[in-house]
């Protein structure tokens, strides 16, 4: 998959493509399968391999074959009947027995979420290292601290990323609660039904989704088919990191204008570079990265306002807004974070810069201080607590998520 | 305050108001300065009662002046020193020393914010405790559930309830998480340096910090001027809500319409009724809950547009876009809090038509049972694992948050 | 009104506030009554002023009572007649007759709306001529073109004001259009079947409506209680309103960072100073007009999410969620219009900073030239079009709104 | 191109693709070079066939190649450039000379704009005949009129298909004035300084301008790089469309219920079954329609969004977030646009079924009419100007768009 007009996208790489959630569909049928056939309920063996029945030829036509059902399951579940008759008639006849669209769609999306949850957690443990250290090694980089644009009082380098860092954190910790999103298998109407009828007993249907859950690795839950909190609360935590990674692209954007020139954005061959002029190095990271968190909270707010449009047991819109929506935010997510990354690893801090304008913000910039402690010697030191509170955030940084 | 275009706001009453606003950041100064005097750092007696220095009939003024500095802080100190000067001259130039607007802005948002989370929270035990009992009660009472407007197969009441009960104690999770909320207190820049300055030394300038938060009741942090998530949260834990109620809202306007007869808003005298058409008895809480669900995912969008705006050591635009926004959700919030949690007290079940309709929609509405167990008689019930969904639910009812 | 939270609302004064809707309800009322007694439909003397009859003490009451009928017009109404009966009894018997509630609502909107539109427009001609003086004026102000940050190449701050002018240009264009809302009378349902009952003629029943909008000063149209596109355009026109004045605080927020100087906001006394920081001037204006262009977006999508959540003859919430969102986004928009002019009418442009910016930006900003035209001097002109663009946006500037 | 997540995609077909963005910045690029041969500046024959240079399997490295630069045009000019080499050694060193890549992107952008504006205005052209069609045949077709979901008064279904039909209008209407998008060039930052020291002439580098925009069938204007109206204004035309088009879904969503019954949603072969319940026929447009309703408004909040981040003479974020964003509103509007089409030409009126509730809504819903009329016939019509409005709306249906 690429998108041309998401410059940055490939990094996503395969998640969350129409072959993905094609697969992860196939994977949480043969949970159900698999689930059959352990507890007795079809005699069965289980096709190792249901996934190879699909082929990258197909999707345009299951896409395609989507509308007239109003989800993509429907026509994935013709294909693979198809297939699976003569070779596998006992597959083909129980497959998908019990379980109604939503389940599997939605199990689905919560496989792909799950692994965009884990790429973005690897890149956000990736920037919380590297944070930590621009963050320690730049305690005493002295530098202007800015307000509303203009210079406040004299500040550290360090203290600034530490500031980067506990946004970091503070998605970090809702990433990880936000992550662990459990299976949604309700039947068609939320109750089990046909798994119980198939099974003759409630407790055996609810082992069934147990078991599916099992193979598929997520909690187990209570069917939630139109209590959607489970998809607003990642969405959120998405939304929670690109509004951390803003904050470094903001502040990059400032630092590399020529005119302050106290952050550069690492050059590779070719980044950066202009159609028309030679002379320019863009920050295109910090360009890309800030345009991911413009875009991020209005497709949050879409996946919220899907949920409050849900209605009945299965909801006549509220549930299909949510697929596509919660796709590009999880692929974008991941896109910025791993440019995030790359321009926290790249970054190059001109403390030198920063000291020079230090000095020309006098003495304006320590008028507080002088309000405060006057008669001082000019230039003398105004640290505050930052020590102290860089030594916090970074001992956050190194305790688990809470 | 009253609100003639949100219908409800006075169930908010003076929670947020400017008034309260006001009267918070007094607090806040309040709270600083007897942490000033306790710790030592400043010889004076704190007035008891600064509240009592500002009166409604300021407030316009205060609201005015809050444009020249940007903050409506700025106008308040003015105002405070000219009236503590005189009585309490040590207080007026000790009021603020050490702090910066946005601490005490954010600070005082931060308290109404925890009212409002208070309230919501009320109003949301109030919920789980009257969704427990429709669920309960309605275990067995039959009814057609429907997928995409469509009949699909029987349910119970009870089910349908605990699916709305589901999405509350969703809610009731997040807001507990969020609810948290910290102080926010680091001086001009974030480093506390007017505070180590005052007292010579950064430890004692947060113990000033963490006394501060004891006296507010609030949790300790490191300052977080530009790093938004604590707001944020809240912000998304609010929507939670209201998508929540949303759902609820949605299924009473559906139940509520003439042809389907299920389920009927309670009638409080003048309530319903029309300017024009004296027949009409009109959902109206249901009516006023689905609007603040619409309304509820721009502002917390918003909240996070500004979050991601955020640039400095104190944001030229994103900080101030939160204040009012943040006002407007939860007040908001607060309303639909309320009549969600009147509307399920005074909803009537019409059990009745709920069966007949479930007789109307056979033979079609058995066909999924017929397809898994053909040759059963007819209106055999098919409960899947309903009671044991509605145990598990009502169980969660009873535990603590997670 | 005031609103502490959003400073510079006292800007737009009464507009919209719940006195100037009761006002305008009573307005729509009156024309209504006046346009019966006229045709002779009601034999009556419509009492002058009905607006007399509210006082602002009444409006709490209001408010609270807007609840249970789920919109404003319903107490309004009840408080109406009883002040009517005994003095106007006749009137009181003919108040509201033939009309539905939201005929009323509608059409006060429109009015409130009409009002916003009017001060809006003024603004921008004020905006307009202020950044015709400015184009023209700095025809040949050279500095630095910037593109993703960094210098591009020379150009002037006439071209930068021009462009300034061209979205301001477009503004004024939307609005014009969007602002000619109509009149919103259609009875209970849409289709005048009160007034024609009234009337027993269909034909007068659109005649009554006809002279209410002419009393209004309002253009007619046929009902459209369910179809609103007209206040999702000029929605959209006040947003597109704020884009273009976010584009100019963004540009001075920029141009006054201490490092750039380039472009000062005018400071008035007393306006950006600090609550700690005796030595900050702040930019508030363009921080409070970023905000502004922040916040408008949402509230413009809610207006649209509410008309596409319209359902019915009249939508069970879709409805009732423009009310404050629209007065919200109205007074907001007034108050960034003004401040805007402001802003624009105290700027200084620092040109010797501009120019002193371009010399150091050599020889990279001279790169681009240099590949067209290599060998030629440096510091020569490269101005391009620049007077002929200028002179296409001041001609666009003086002519009518298209 | 297909979306398995967003059923129905398909119906977009190649619109705004990858490839058919590529092919419309080779279109750009071709114009400009013919317009330089043209006028004399480049002594070249432009190769007829640019985009044959480039093929389906570029794309991925292209879209990859987008990242470095920060937009997709950088890629394909080196890839352009390398395939010119040796066969058109001219053309490929005139390629792209005096533009910058915001001007390709931007006029590429603008000409897939311009393709879904067709594509929507044919499917508008085709709705507004059946909508006046359905009005038509059904002004006497009576049926309960509902307001705020409750019987209000009988109105009759070609009343309703009115409103549907004024909804379309006010949408044909915005986006006639819309989609007449303007070509965007300006050079590095919007003076067209390279194109006027490439022609050494500025009035013949607006020639140049002129003649490319003529070769694209664009009208003219002034750069626009950082005054983004032209595209919030088509995004705010397109939103419009789809909340028209999202009322006639909800009223078939309600009018789809079994117990209402009164229009049902065509059935094609194996359209709108279900993957569990052999009885289901679900009303799959009207879903997939308001689907497209609900995620509309945030993607155009965006587009604004992103026009109110601009900043110097090429934004730094704001710029690129609007073309993903701009790609996904146009396609799913184009969808929506041929879905409407469909549930409209399919949609059966049980006009017996309409009469019967109407019957059983009595005598409630004469209310109104009995309060005005009292003592009449039970039964007796009361449409009102039912025939005059409806005649005015036809007439406006068949008028040219204002």
């Amino acid at each position: 998959m690429s998108d041309l007009l998401w410059p940055g996208d490939h990094r996503a790489g395969d998640l969350f493509t129409d072959a993905a959630v094609v697969a992860a569909m196939i994977r949480v049928e043969h949970a159900w399968l698999t689930a059959l056939a352990e507890l007795g309920v079809a005699g069965l063996t289980v096709p190792d391999d249901l996934g190879a029945l699909v082929s990258p030829e197909d999707l345009p036509a299951l896409a395609a074959g989507a509308e007239s059902g109003g989800n993509p399951l429907i026509p994935l579940l013709t294909l693979l009947r198809a297939r699976l008759r003569g070779r596998h008639t006992a597959a083909a006849g129980w497959l998908h027995k019990g379980l109604t669209s939503q389940d599997v769609v939605d199990t689905a999306i919560v496989l792909c979420l799950r692994e965009a949850g884990d790429r973005i957690r690897a890149d956000l443990v990736t920037q919380i290292g590297l944070l930590s250290r621009l963050t320690d090694e730049h305690r005493e980089t002295r530098m202007a601290g800015r307000t509303l644009t203009q210079h406040a009082i004299p500040i550290t380098f360090g203290l600034k990323a530490a500031g980067w860092l506990t946004g970091v954190l503070d998605a970090r910790d809702q990433l990880a609660a936000a992550a662990r999103l459990p299976v949604q298998v309700g039947g068609a109407a939320g109750s089990l039904a046909a798994p119980a009828a198939l099974t003759g007993d409630p407790g055996r249907a609810r082992e069934l989704v147990a078991a599916t859950a099992r193979h598929l690795g997520l909690p187990p839950r209570e069917p939630w088919h139109t209590s959607r909190a489970p998809l607003t609360r990642i969405a959120d935590a998405f939304v929670t990191c690109t509004d951390a990674w803003g904050k470094i692209a903001n502040d990059v954007l400032v630092g590399a204008r020529p005119e302050v020139h106290e952050l550069i954005e690492g050059a590779a061959r070719g980044k950066g570079g202009s159609s028309a002029m030679p002379n320019k190095q863009n920050p295109v990271h910090a360009v890309l990265i800030k345009r991911a968190a413009l875009a991020g909270p209005p497709l949050a707010a879409l996946v919220h306002a899907g949920a409050a449009a849900a209605v009945d047991e299965r909801p006549d819109g509220g549930w299909h807004v949510e697929w596509a929506t919660l796709r590009t935010l999880a692929r974008r997510t991941v896109v910025a974070g791993a440019q995030t990354a790359e321009l926290l690893a790249g970054l190059r801090v001109d403390a030198g810069k920063m000291l020079a304008t230090l000095h020309e913000a006098r003495p304006g910039i320590d008028a507080e201080q002088q309000s405060i402690d006057p008669g001082g010697a000019p230039d003398r030191p105004y640290p505050g607590a930052t020590e102290e509170i860089i030594d916090a955030v970074l001992a956050r940084a190194e305790a688990e998520p809470r």
